[in-house]
């Protein structure tokens, strides 16, 4: 990046730091572009389900395997790569150019957040391009118009001080998995929905028009099937996927543990058991009133005699929305559509990006979200992997649209 | 053993092999015993949790903490040295006396289950004797007049093929973990009762009088919640504690795994779920037939779109009882009685020896099971530990047990 001529600021967060880039040699007259990515992944276990070395980018079949290889890194990777073509053809940049990499995306950006409404001036910009999402299909060109927020929960009950044996104590004293499962049960009724008095407070009724703007019919159940071997059967069922993905929350188990879960068997009852759950948030919902009304339910039915703790993690966010009319919407959108050569979809995406929504109100700027990430490039899981193709597509992708955002 | 004029014979079963010990040197005018003892222990994972090396014995407070040093080593070993003392005092025993000591019990004893059949002449005896139980409490002798069964199964839940991204696919595809806590949470009511079809099939409706001569008034809520930091509230709670644990069959989660439960937070829908599940079983209730009722239940209430497995461990053990008239009930409900000075009580046990029934089939003996193990002893579980004062008094125990036998 120093090469690039960009001035680099070190944000100390107290964890992964911020590395705040800038070139502004495009000068006033030019209108300034706040990127942001991240080079934070998530952990890399189970280690043994991998085929090669997380951190040994290795490529087999025209695809390049390693932790991070799409989240962030490969996309972050060719954006600089946009930046530094851009420069050799043309000395300079067609715009300012500010970049926020940070280091604790994974964990909903405690660092960040802390600092993002103090570094107003610094962030100040016109448009604010986050890459880091996705495409629908290798050959489809999409844009990003919103992603869901984010809170996160461990979940521990106790039952007893000890570890205790299940024919001893069997049937006397409450197993704390049974209380916890049974808790986690009680979420949802059978169609799918959460039963969590307020969780759905918040979430949009969209009008006709917002929703034909987006591609709600791109799901193909064919290759949903043979990229996850899974089922869309999940969520609220009476509702078509991509509604459920994009447009809904959810509460998820994250993981769950308790007790003797090795080879062969062991008649414990155990102490304690615990789970982690996160729900994903849309339109308005309020992270703060969710979780609560989230660890109410579960404290509230947590059975008489056990003790249950819930912890909501710091680096909750909220949804994040944009018009599908922004300036910056509409440069990507041409940009992708010529580096593809067909037209560009609007869509959303189901994950999350918690900082978004700070950053975007601290520069003032407008947002898209853009990216060739592919659901199956199994980031978070082992064998991520991101391909060469998309290395040069995603070059091509952010070079051009920056160039469209010149005045 | 050879020390003390055994011979020693040694049964291969695949697994841990059988000891087979005898010395029937008192003649064929003296009844024949046969004792029951295993070698082989729980595993002892938490390893973290042990104050100190689980495989080295170590004394503290009067009490010798080790795996094994209760179940079933601590009691094998008391029982060995009163055989030492008779044959010390008499120059032999009293009576004949076999002696099967297994390295299976812990795993349902598959080898000796396989073999007990042929074994029948061997085993031959009048009386046995099994040496893996308790007391209620540190002062009150008690001889158990029955065990519980037990069948164990791992259940597995299988989403998807890999791991997946919680916001990416969050909200189309079920959750193995979702999928697994329904299913359950669903086997049980509010009041603690199992739902599952024909579940309690065999369970037996005790007379006035075999309740009567239970100690079933034994159970001290204060000393409960002092040993083991819990309260008395699971199972069917409408029943008193000690009719829950020694009369009443238990469906027990013993372990649950599934996405990550590490520090921190990974948003992951992991592709697969897991539960360890037990059943123990009184009366009459056939093993194979709760067994398949169980996985016919889970399979039912699988969601679709989901592969469910339900593995039955092999080494499932139907309950055992006996009568407190039987000459060997009353000969070591005497011995017990004057080595503590009090009256012995009859008692029953949660837990599950599930070869017992087989033994006594087989030997054609008549059966009481005896020991000096306390329910606050941590069997199974870290810091399992014996009293050195129980040392002594099973010795005497079990040496005086041994002597009434004599005709």
């Amino acid at each position: 990046m120093k090469e690039l001529g960009f001035t680099i600021d070190r944000w100390e967060t107290g964890g992964g730091p911020v590395l705040f880039c800038q070139n502004c040699n495009a000068g006033p007259n030019q209108p300034t572009l706040l990127l942001y990515t991240h080079y934070d992944v998530q952990p890399i276990d189970p280690l043994e389900l991998w085929t090669s070395p997380p951190f040994e980018p290795t490529i087999r079949d025209g695809e390049i395997y390693a932790r991070g290889a799409c989240d962030d890194k490969g996309l972050t990777f060719y954006t600089m790569k946009a930046l530094q073509a851009l420069i050799a053809r043309d000395g300079k940049l067609p715009i300012n150019v500010k970049w926020v990499i940070e280091g604790e995306e994974e964990i909903g950006s405690p660092g960040l957040k802390k600092i993002v409404a103090s570094k107003a001036r610094e962030l100040k910009a016109d448009y604010l391009v986050v890459v880091d999402v996705g495409i629908p299909e290798k050959n489809t060109p999409a844009v990003t118009l919103g992603v869901r927020g984010l809170v996160t929960f461990t979940v521990t009950v106790e039952g007893s001080s000890t570890d205790l044996h299940s024919g001893m104590l069997g049937g006397m004293v409450y197993n704390p998995i049974h209380a916890l499962v049974e808790v986690l049960a009680k979420a949802r009724d059978k169609d799918g929905h959460i039963v969590i008095p307020g969780f759905y407070d918040g979430v949009p009724n969209l009008t006709k028009e917002e929703e034909d703007s987006l591609a709600l019919d791109l799901f193909n159940e064919k290759e949903f099937n043979r990229d996850f071997g899974a089922q869309p059967v999940g969520g609220e069922r009476a509702l078509p996927p991509l509604v459920r993905n994009w447009l809904r929350p959810t509460l998820e188990v994250n993981g769950i543990e308790g007790g003797y879960h090795g080879p062969g068997f062991k008649t414990v009852i155990p102490a304690k058991a615990m789970a982690k759950v996160s729900c994903r948030l849309v339109g308005n919902q309020n992270p703060e009133k969710i979780s609560n009304a989230v660890k109410e339910f579960f404290l509230k039915n947590c059975p008489n005699g056990l003790k249950m703790d819930v912890f909501i993690h710091p680096g909750a966010g909220v949804a994040s929305i944009t018009s599908p009319n922004a300036t910056v919407v509409q440069a990507f959108a041409q940009s992708f559509s010529e580096v593809f050569g067909k037209p560009c979809l609007n869509v959303m995406c189901g994950g999350s990006i918690p900082v978004t929504a700070e950053l975007a109100k601290a520069s003032g700027a407008e947002v898209v979200w853009v990216g060739l990430g592919m659901d199956s490039d199994k980031i978070h899981a082992p064998n991520e992997h991101f391909g060469i193709d998309r290395l040069e597509k995603g070059f091509l992708t952010m070079a051009r649209g920056i160039e469209l955002l010149r005045k």
